[in-house]
């Protein structure tokens, strides 16, 4: 943590003058020149100075807290964003509040907390269930009351224009589905299949990147659907299998040449791969498959496909960096993160 | 979030002196009897009033933080005490600090800042690669500087005896382990063999558990154990093959009746699931299965065994609320969580 003492020793000024440069209003009758303040505020922020704005905070009775809203899911995406954030409010010295929701109303509520308890700022990791309206005039309040808000997440559903200039963090899915075609491409493979779980937003994006990279539209698509409401594990495997099996007989068992098949999600991709495996196809030779992973401590040791990583950690990351940097008085802007291959566990 | 006021209503004394009964040093010059300022406690106790610490700790200018210690993995048991711990968070007030550690050194970084900032309590998940004289020491001196704990999770070595009077919030494995033994008795389960990943204490327990309530010793063990250093994956599937062959061929093929496999760890679950179906066992017949569980999100949609599931969001919640409770001035005890059966997905 950089104290007043090392900006004052790096730029040869003393507490009290670092101090009264360092302070978001200008004292009118502070003797410091613009070329030292300025000189000041710069060593400040090369070094990664935050405490003032805390002290500050606490001088007045309120907590320096940063509010987090996220799904209660217990999937790696959640606590990877997790660590991310709470990594960087350990280096800048702001404790969290997190908000994992479950009910589609727990960011109403966590909208009015955050604006009565006149928190610091707030970092959202969106979700289509959320009511646009609801969320637009919950955004506007806290705004109103002072509070600052980074958004993650933002493609789920157009949340663009709830808030004017609102810095949104995002994973670029598109590059993601090229990432694959080259993949695949590179491999040799000539005919090429995608398997998805939904037609979400998510999925569109990297089908769409896929396509594009593979020089247009084409590619079958297989739907292996999530457990339906209502539906028992052995409804839905009998249903999985003979999708699975339609995929064999269609997609893969004619093929005369390298097969390309590319999965949207990790969800199915084991259970795919699996059931080609025990039909006696070749990975690495008749077919080759790559997708998206969920990144995680393996819960099933064989993997089958090459990955596609997502730095989710990165993104909560820099959301809590650019958060602390606005409260700081300074501008930041959206910012785009792109996936990674991960060759690692390939067959 | 109950205020003096609601205590003032509830009880009939004035918000002035509902302030006064529940100040943690008594002054002498209040004219409280000591009725009264049971009566208030009492009902600030039963409405669950917390913000009087908080407010006091704003006041002296500092935070008051609860401080989180955890590994840095990104698996559910991980998320879902983060969660537990951040749900009491949010409902008792208190802003968290995690530390998700991933060097074996950071512990004791964590408590030196502990100390240093002079935060309220700190929560431990302990691992058994933590220092056990380096851990006593900080704590101590974390102790000294008048910082309260709670510590989860101290199977892993034999933590207890570093703080005196430590409250510790464990799993009883033995117990789960006796729930699968139970289960598979019911089945009518006649021979039985345990799966293992590793030689850790946890697994030890839950052995030990299943082979008590099986009236003893003697169900054969095989261990399937991890990825090894410097091991690829496909060193490690042909590693494992040999292994489920064994497994198959030894403990399986050769039984005339009922079969019950235990695992003890998620991992190689499905695995071995899968091989024993593959080579045309029929799961609810010949064999029954039941492992201690990930409790995930599934990455893989098949289930072949009923679930031992661990109440990771229980122990994180109460870990939580015990520390605010003893923060408030009250003692608390130790806690055993035990595991339950889930038998939603089991074919």
């Amino acid at each position: 943590m950089v104290r007043l003492i090392d900006i004052a020793k790096k730029t040869g000024f003393s507490v009290a003058v670092v101090s009264r440069a360092l302070q978001q209003e200008k004292d009118p009758y502070d003797r410091i020149s613009e070329k030292s303040r300025s000189l000041i505020r710069k060593a400040a922020l090369e070094m990664g100075y935050t405490r003032n704005l805390q002290a500050a905070f606490l001088r007045r009775g309120q907590m320096p807290a940063v509010r987090v809203l996220m799904p209660a899911w217990t999937s790696p995406e959640i606590i990877q964003m997790s660590m991310g954030i709470s990594d960087a409010s350990l280096k800048l010295g702001y404790p969290l509040i997190y908000h994992y929701y479950s009910r589609e109303t727990d960011y109403i509520s966590f909208l009015e907390q955050s604006r009565h308890e006149k928190n610091t700022g707030v970092i959202f990791y969106l979700h289509d269930r959320m009511n646009r309206e609801e969320l637009q005039r919950g955004c506007e309040a806290y705004l109103a009351s002072g509070g600052k808000m980074i958004f993650m997440n933002t493609w789920s559903a157009d949340f663009s224009g709830i808030v004017p200039d609102m810095v949104m963090l995002n994973i670029d899915e598109e590059y993601g589905g090229r990432l694959a075609a080259e993949y695949l491409k590179g491999l040799s493979c000539r005919e090429f299949s995608i398997v998805y779980t939904s037609p979400d937003r998510y999925s569109r994006l990297r089908r769409k990147g896929f396509a594009d990279a593979l020089g247009g539209e084409g590619q079958p698509g297989y739907s292996f659907d999530f457990l339906r409401v209502g539906e028992n594990y052995r409804q839905y495997e009998k249903r999985s299998r003979k999708l699975l099996n339609d995929f064999y007989e269609k997609a893969v068992k004619q093929s005369g040449k390298p097969h390309g098949i590319f999965f949207t999600s990790f969800f199915m991709a084991n259970a795919v791969m699996n059931d080609l495996i025990r039909r006696g196809m070749e990975v690495g030779k008749q077919i080759h498959a790559v997708g998206f992973s969920s990144n995680t401590v393996s819960q099933y040791p064989f993997y089958y496909y090459a990955k596609i990583v997502i730095p989710f950690y990165e993104m909560g990351n820099t959301a809590m960096k650019k958060l602390v940097s606005i409260l700081n008085g300074r501008q930041e802007s959206s910012q785009m993160f792109q996936p990674f291959m991960d060759y690692d566990y390939d067959i």
